[in-house]
């Protein structure tokens, strides 16, 4: 099929290019009359304008990108969900990329959009994350971006999260008060910025309290963990009370304990960062710390649009912090 | 900070811009030592293409795009990490659109994809989308469309999907098998041809083996939902194995069941088509026909990257059937 040019409209109505154009881009000097005429035929004629060549007029993609490192977990798919819900009310479309929890994707992914596809970013970074460079590069282009929950602490930029601090605190607090002796920490990578703040409110508790406890570094790979963790649990001085710092690893964690029919929670309390809708329907009902997922992808979406809108280049070095609550269910029964 | 030009680039190797530009795309007409000088000053620079300027030119954006119905979802989630494996391979980047089975946005996205921004498409319809005039649009413009999952069976074009009649079929001869008397379906839309194959083997191993059945017209409504079962669970003529043809109706009924105390298997047996990880982890263990949906989401992009390396305007009109496995687990336990 042939496309419809701006040119053969502009014949048909007997009307010059540059009048056609401006009608189409609803330009305050043309005339409601002409507008009218342009866009009827314009539409019967089902003329569509190239994106390529009016992005390259207007710079403007009415596009944002959201980069994250994977979608198999609940707290990005929902938090996505609220993205797009304040991007659809500005009229924007919403680009999702994966990073896989590898630098080398995230840092081509972030070069590819350096190039004028987005007006804006909204990124959490992967577990591998140190340099931030390719981040950096957005403002120097003027390209704003929002991070959020997988954050970079020395990047001067808006970040959304939740209280990590407060969460890890709590959660070893709860471990505790149900009777815990030995607890551990499983951390994804201590390179992520809310892995040190969760494990340093877990930290701080368990200090406070005189618990023993440890810290078992896990890695982005499954087999990996599942490794790890009947490792642990096979042990002759294991824990009797486990926080699982991200979802992903309390999933792993249950279905190690399954496997080595360890029972939860007489043998072992779990408690795990999680936005995962069926934790009351897991065997046992798993008690979670729930990050408010949708809301920090609204509050992210929303911080992006003010600084779009306002043509801001950057957006304000500023953390909005949104709390998570602490919800106990059966796997810390005491 | 200003972006080096390729005017800029060429006026400091003293060459024309059109060498610049053809030695930068690795033109054959240009030499290899003057490639080298080029590329050489334009990473010492920072140079980077315009995309929109470049994409203008090519006509290629390296991209393809994925239209799904939601992301909170196991199978789109793990369909799409075998999407992007096939991409990544083939130098390609992802673009993921998401409906919310709503077929306004759908068409917007689609309309919106027409313009050159991706060289293909891989897409599973919302379960509203009757009218399909915005999946041909794709075929009309040259840019192929594979259909995976949730496909129209009126397109001519190629279509990934699993053996959804004999998962019916065999859902509810498992049913019948464990003692069940009076079967329900659980259907999604009348309008999904995923559904309607799913229903039709359901039926016919019904009414072969002379079993009552009934089909439960549900929504994409989650309240709406736990509102139906909850309903169809108090009745006194309540059925006695039930088969959720898609995940979340499944996963709504667990939590209907467990809200009104029903007893799963010894008072009710449940079977769900799903590809979530957790089955065996939930109370109890459920059974689950699994789709292969790394696999459907490798073979969708497969067959995409076939017809885009041919320059094919479309892909052939087929139906790839990857089949789907019955997992037995203690829901419908006899």
């Amino acid at each position: 099929m042939s496309k419809i040019t701006i040119k053969e409209l502009a014949e048909r109505l007997n009307l010059s290019i540059s009048t056609v154009s401006r009608a189409l881009s609803d330009s305050y000097e043309t005339s409601e009359e002409t507008k009218k005429r342009v866009k009827a035929l314009a539409d019967e004629l089902g003329y569509r304008p190239d994106v390529y060549a009016s992005n390259l007029r207007s710079k403007k993609s009415r596009t944002i990108g959201v980069i994250i490192p994977e979608i198999t977990n609940s707290f990005f798919s929902l938090a996505i969900n609220g993205i797009e819900e304040v991007a659809r009310q500005n009229g924007y479309h919403v680009l999702i990329y994966l990073s896989h929890e590898d630098y080398e994707q995230e840092a081509s992914v972030a070069r590819l959009l350096l190039d004028g596809r987005v007006d804006g970013i909204l990124m959490s970074v992967g577990c591998a994350t140190t340099n931030t460079a390719h981040i950096e590069a957005f403002n120097k282009r003027g390209i704003p971006v929002v991070l959020f929950d997988r954050i970079c602490d020395g990047l001067n930029t808006l970040k959304v999260i939740t209280d990590d601090y407060n969460s890890g605190y709590k959660s070893a607090l709860h471990l505790i008060e149900q009777g815990c002796k030995k607890l551990a920490y499983l951390s994804l990578s201590k390179h992520l910025s809310i892995d040190q703040r969760r494990k340093s409110g877990f930290v701080d508790a368990a200090n406070q309290h005189n618990t023993t406890f440890e810290i078992i570094c896990c890695s982005p790979d499954e087999d990996e963990n599942i490794r790890i963790l009947s490792e642990l649990l096979s042990s002759n001085n294991k824990p009797d009370g486990i926080f699982a710092s991200v979802e992903k690893l309390g999933i792993t964690l249950y279905q190690v304990c399954h496997e080595l029919n360890m029972q939860i929670p007489s043998q072992l309390k779990i408690i795990s960062f999680s936005s995962i809708k069926i934790a009351p329907l897991l065997q046992p009902p798993l008690t979670t710390i729930t990050q408010p997922a949708f809301e920090i992808g609204r509050k992210a979406s929303a911080a992006l649009f003010r600084a779009l809108k306002n043509n801001f280049l950057f957006v304000e070095n500023e953390e909005i912090i949104v709390p998570s609550e602490l919800v106990v269910r059966k796997s810390t029964k005491a």
